[in-house]
C-alpha cells in the first residue's frame, strides 16, 4: 500500500456513515475534508467528531472544491452523499476543479443533467464512481462472469425485484418524499435504479423497450411508492422489474433471477454470500463466496473464507477498493465499475419508466446514450 | 363414514394417477368405472390393472355416461383427466346424464364453452369441482382467512409467479404443445391459470384490467412458454403475474405474496406447510400447518401434526374430501371450492391475457361473468 | 394390480388414522377387519365409520386372529397400532395364526420380547414390517444409496437428532407417559428409536459402543423427555444422537448428517424432498426428489415430479407399497424394509442407552443379535 | 470521536488482516506500530505496506513493548495475532509494560499460563480483550438478553456445534497442526473454544461436568480434528457441544440452540442477521438485526438497517468498538466483553475436555477460577 488516498465528503446522514465505513475498511482512503452542513456550528461539530482539521471543514461545496483544488495536500477525490438534487451541481464543481468524484446514486435527477456531467467528466479527464453498491458483492460478480462466459446459454428471462416496507405508512420519507430534493421518481429513484443496475450489470444486456406502471399507495405522498415494468431486451430476452416500499415483512429484499437456454441463477441480497446456480438438467448448486469454482472477479472482491459472512459494507467497500486501484492506475480484474455512463443509462431507464407509466404503459425505449 | 361415493374416470396418464391417489387417500370414493382409452385393448388392460369390473370399462365417454346413468349402482361422479379440448364435451355428456363432475383445469379451451357448461350445470342441478389443487393447501386457506379477517388491512400488492424448467428444450410438450388439444394458451393455460386462481382464491379480489406479454422462447413451439402481466385490481390494488416453463433450476416454484396496509404474507408451493406472515412493525412469523393460531378453515384441511410434512397429494385429496362433503350435503367450513364459476372466470382471465398480449399489452378487462 | 391385499387393524387413535391413509394411498390394500376397542359399542361404531362388515369387527385380538385365520376370505396381514406394551402379544397371536404383520415401532418393550418374536417369525414363515416410516422417504433412500456406492468415502461422522416441543409441559403424555404401557423409554422409545433407525438405515454401519445421558425435565413425568449419546461405530466412525420432546419451536425436527472422507450429506425430515450433498471440494448441491441423478431406489419411492412436494404420508405409504410387493413375491429394488431384525436391533439400542445412562454414561455395546 | 486510539500489532497472516479491518471499520483505532516478523526484511516490507513509520516496525515483541512504553506517543494497546503458544509471553510483555492487550483466542495454551496472565492483568491494571468475535453479533447479544430477561423460562438444553471441512484431508494444518505451536487441542482449541464461549456468553450458565470424546480422523495428524461432549450444567440444564473440521459441505457452520421451559431460540453464524425465536405455543419468529423488538444491547452493535446484511467483520469490529469505549472509560451497554477471565474459563473447559477424553469420557468438572 502506498499512502492512503485523500478523500473529502459532501453531505452526511446515514449514507455518509456508510461511505465512511466503506472508505476505512480496507485502509485505502483517509478522510481529511468535508462539507457536512451549511450550518457552521453543525459543520464544525461534525468535523470534530471525525477528528478533522477545522481548516478542512467547509460550509459550502463550492468553497471546498476551490480550496481543496488549490492545496498541495488537497483531496484527490470527493464523495457526495447529499439528497439527489445536489448530486449534479456538486459533482460539477469538483469535476471542474479537477477532483475525482464518488457519487451516490442516482447520478442526478434528470437525464439531461447526467449527460452534462458525462461531457464534463470526459472534458476534465477525472474519474467518477457511482456507488451502485450491489455490484460490489462477490456473488453478483460471479453471476456476471458466468453469464459472460456463456454458461447460461442464450439469455431468456431477467427478473429483478426489490421490496421494502419502511414506507408502508406516511411520515418517514424525509427528503426522499420531496420531488424538489429527490427528483421525479420515488421508490423508482431510490431502489428501482438499484434493481435496474443489478440486472444491467449482471446480464450485460440492454433493455429495448419497457412497459411500466407506477403507483402511490399512501395518501398524501407525492412520489411513487411502487413501480413495476415488463421488459423486452434487445437480444430477445424478456423480463420484469418490480420495486415497492410498502411490502410489510420485507427489509431490503433485492432479488435477481436470470434464466437462459442452458442454465439459471438467482441471488438474494439478504443472503449475499450465496449464488444459486443450476445447469439445465443438473442439481441446483449453492455457489459460496470464496468457495469451489470461484474466479478472479469474485475472489478479488472477497476478504474472508467461505462461511464467514460478508455483507453490505464489504460490498460497498469493494467499490471503494476497486476505485482506489483505478485512481492509482492499477488494473483490477474486468469488473466494470459503475461510472458516469452507468449513471446516464440509469437516468434513461428512470425517465423511460416515468414516461411509459404516464402513457398508461406504452412500450418505451430508454434513451441510452449512443456515442 | 357412509359407503364410499362411486366414482368413474375419463382419461389417464399422470394426472389420472394423481386423481386416483387423491380419491383413495381419505377413503371417501371408490373407483368403479372408467373410459381410459378409445383403444379396446388398452382400455381393458387399464381396467384390469385397477381391478375394475370389465363391464364398467368403456372405450368412449358417451356410452359411459349413458350406461352409468342407467344403472342402479351407477357412478355418482366422474373425474375428467383428459387433454384440455375434451374437458367441455365430456363434462357436458355427464352433466346431461345427471352425473356430478370433477374436472381438471382448465374447465375448457374457451370462455364460450365454459359459459355453456355453466348454464348446463345450473340447469341440471349437478355439482362441478374444478381441481385447482393449490387451494387445498392449509396454508393457502389460512392466508385466505387472514385476508378475509382484514389482518393485512387494505390490500395493495398481489404478486404471483410460477416457474418451471421442463420445457426449456423442445420435445417434451406432448399434447400440451398442440393448440388443437391444449387450446390457445401454453404455459398460460397450463400453469398461468393456476397462478391466477391461487391469487384469486386467497385475495378474493377481482382484476379490473391487465396488461400482458406472452412469448415463445423455444423454436418450433406453437404455444407460449412464458407469460407475464401487470395487474390492476378493482379496489385499487396492483399486482403482477408471471409464469414460465423455461426457467432452469425451478421445478414447480409457485409463489404468492400479498401485501396490505397492515401486514404481508407469502407462500411457496414447494414448502407448503409454511405461511410466512408479518404484521407491519412486528417480526416475521412462520405460521405452520396445524400450528399455533390455526383456524377452522386450515385445520379442517390438515391431517397430521405440525412438522410432519403434507404435500401436493394431500392438497389434491382435500378438494376431493371437501367435495365429498358437498355431495353428501354436509357443510364443510367456508372454503369456496373451485367450481364452474371459477372455471369461467379462469377462462376470462386467459382470454384477457391473450387479447392483451396480441394488442401489445393494452390494458384489458377479463370478461368475468356478471350474473 | 391384482386384487387388493386384505388387511385388518388392531388399535386406533392417531396412528391408526395414519396407517389407514397409508394403506389406501396406492390402492394395494383393503381394510376389512379390525379390533379397534375392547368396548363393544366403540368397536362397533369404529367399524361402522370404516364401512366394515360387523362380523369382521372384534373386541379382542385373540378372537380376531383365530377367526380371520379360519376364514377363506380372511385377512392376509394385520397392522398393529396399539400402545407399545401390546405390540408383542398381538404380533405373536397373528404370527401363530399364520398372518403377516405390520407393526408400529418399537417392536416391543424389551429386547427379550423382540427376540422371541424374531424366533416366531422364522418358525412360522410370515413376514413382518416394522413401520419406521422415515426410511420410506426417497431422499433417505438416495442418501443410503450414495453411501453404499462409496460416494462419501470412508465414513467418519454420523449425527442425528430429533427435536419436538409437545411435551414441554406436563399433561399431554397419554399412554406414552406410563411405563406400563410405553415401556421403560420415554422420548428415547418414542422418537429416539426413529433417530437410531434413520442413521442405521442410511449408513448401514453398526454402533460398537455408546455413552448415553437420559434426563427428565418436567416434574412428575415418569419417563425421559430427553436423551443423548455419543457413538462409536465398529468401523471407526464417531457420532452422536440426541432427542428431545422439550425443545420449544420444534415440531418434528429430525435431522441426519453423515460425513466421510470424500463428501457429506444432510437431511431434514421437515423438508423431505431435498437431500443436501457435497463432494469434498465441490459446491453444495440440493438433490431433489425425482430430480437429476435419481436412482432406482429413490425413483421407485417417488410418486410426483420434483417440486410437487411429497411428505410423511407418502413415505409411510411407501413402506406399505414395498411390503405389498414383498407379500406378492415381487422384487422391489434393494430397499431393506425394516423388519423383525430391525426391531430387535432397535430394542438392543434402547436397552444399551438405558443401561449406559444408568451407569453414568459408561460405554455400552448394544446387544445386537448375532445369528 | 476523540483522536483514534494508537494501536500496535504482533503477528500477521490471515488473522492479522482481519484484525486490521476490524480496527479500521469504525475509525476508533490507528495502527502505528508492529512486529510482523522476526525476519528484518519481511518486517520492513510489512510495515511499508501498512504505511508505518519504519521506526515503529520491530522484529521482536520484547523490544516493541519496551520502546513503545517509553515513547510519549507510544501505542495504547497491542493486538496479538500470533500462533497460540506466543499469546501468553507476548501478552505478558505488554502487560508488564503497562500496555492494554487485545488477544486472539485461546488466551494461552494452558490454564496455568492463563491464570498467570490473569494475575498480571490484575496487578498492572491494564485491560485485556479476548477476541471471541461471535459475541460481537447483534443476534447473539439479543439472544443473551432474552435469556437474561427470563424469556425462555428455566433453561433446559444448550446445543452448540461448529462444523468445517477444510481439514478433511491432510496438509492444510499449518501451525495449527503442530502441538508445540497450537497447544494440546486441535479442532477443540481452534473452534471448540469458540463454540464453548458462544454458549457460555449467551446462556450465562456454567458447566458443572462434561463427558468428552476427541478423535483424529486424518492419518498422520497430531491433534484432534473432531471433539464432542455431553454437558451437565450447574442449574440442571443439559447440553452438548460438537466440533469438527472434517465435515464436507460445511464452511463455518457454528450453530447454537437454547431451550427453556417457556421458549427456545437458535442462531446460525452463517446467517447472522437472524435470531430464530419461539415462545412455547406461539409461532416461530425471525428476529432481524435492527428489527422489531431490538434492545439496547443489540442495537448498539448494529450499523445498518435490517436487511442490509452485516457479517463477521462487523461483529469483529464490534468488539474493537466496545473495547474502545472501555479504554476511554465510557460505559457501553451491559455487554460482558470477553476478557482475561473468559480466557481462563475457556482454558479450563479445554483442559476438562482433554482430561475427560483421556479418561474415556469420565464426567469431569472444568477448573473454572473461583476467586
Amino acid at each position: 500500500m502506498t499512502a492512503p488516498i485523500r478523500i473529502g465528503m459532501v453531505g452526511g446522514g446515514f449514507m455518509g456513515r456508510v461511505h465512511r465505513m466503506a472508505q476505512r475498511l480496507d485502509g485505502d482512503y483517509q478522510l481529511i475534508a468535508g462539507a457536512f452542513s451549511s450550518d457552521p456550528e453543525r459543520a464544525r461539530s461534525s468535523g470534530k467528531a471525525l477528528n478533522l482539521d477545522p481548516a478542512r471543514v467547509y460550509t459550502d461545496f463550492t468553497t471546498m472544491a476551490e480550496r481543496e483544488a488549490a492545496r498541495e495536500d488537497g483531496i484527490h477525490v470527493v464523495s457526495i452523499v447529499t439528497p439527489n438534487h445536489l448530486h449534479a451541481p456538486i459533482a460539477q464543481a469538483f469535476i471542474e476543479a479537477g477532483i475525482h468524484v464518488i457519487c451516490e446514486k442516482p447520478l442526478s435527477i434528470s437525464l439531461e443533467e447526467a449527460m452534462a456531467l458525462r461531457a464534463l467528466v470526459r472534458r476534465h479527464g477525472v474519474q467518477l464512481l457511482l456507488t451502485h453498491n450491489y455490484s460490489g458483492y462477490p456473488a453478483v460478480r460471479r453471476a456476471r462472469q458466468l453469464i459472460r462466459e456463456g454458461t447460461l446459454g442464450e439469455l431468456r428471462l431477467v427478473e429483478v425485484d426489490y421490496a421494502q416496507d419502511w414506507l408502508s405508512e406516511a411520515g418517514s420519507e424525509g427528503w426522499r418524499g420531496d420531488p424538489a430534493l429527490a427528483g421525479p421518481a420515488g421508490a423508482l429513484g431510490d431502489i428501482g435504479i438499484h434493481a435496474w443496475q443489478l440486472a444491467d450489470y449482471v446480464t450485460g444486456r440492454e433493455i429495448d423497450t419497457l412497459s411500466a406502471d407506477l403507483h402511490t399507495f399512501v395518501a398524501g405522498r407525492q412520489l411513487d411508492d411502487f413501480a413495476q415494468a415488463m421488459l423486452r431486451y434487445r437480444d430477445g430476452a424478456r423480463g420484469r422489474l418490480s420495486v415497492s416500499q410498502v411490502s410489510p415483512g420485507n427489509n431490503n429484499r433485492l432479488r435477481l433471477a436470470v434464466y437462459g437456454s442452458r442454465g439459471g441463477l438467482h441471488f438474494d441480497q439478504e443472503s449475499p454470500d450465496a449464488l444459486w446456480f443450476a445447469r439445465l438438467g443438473d442439481p441446483l448448486q449453492r455457489l459460496s463466496r470464496n468457495g469451489p469454482g470461484s474466479g478472479a472477479a469474485d475472489l478479488q472482491a472477497s476478504r474472508l473464507p467461505a462461511g464467514h459472512p460478508e455483507g453490505y459494507l464489504e460490498a460497498f467497500a469493494q467499490l471503494y477498493r476497486d476505485f482506489a486501484c483505478s485512481l492509482r492506475g492499477e488494473a483490477p480484474p474486468d469488473i466494470a465499475l459503475p461510472d458516469v455512463d452507468t449513471g446516464c443509462r440509469g437516468l434513461a431507464f428512470v425517465e423511460a419508466m416515468l414516461a411509459s407509466s404516464q402513457s398508461n404503459g406504452a412500450w418505451t425505449a430508454p434513451a441510452y446514450p449512443t456515442d
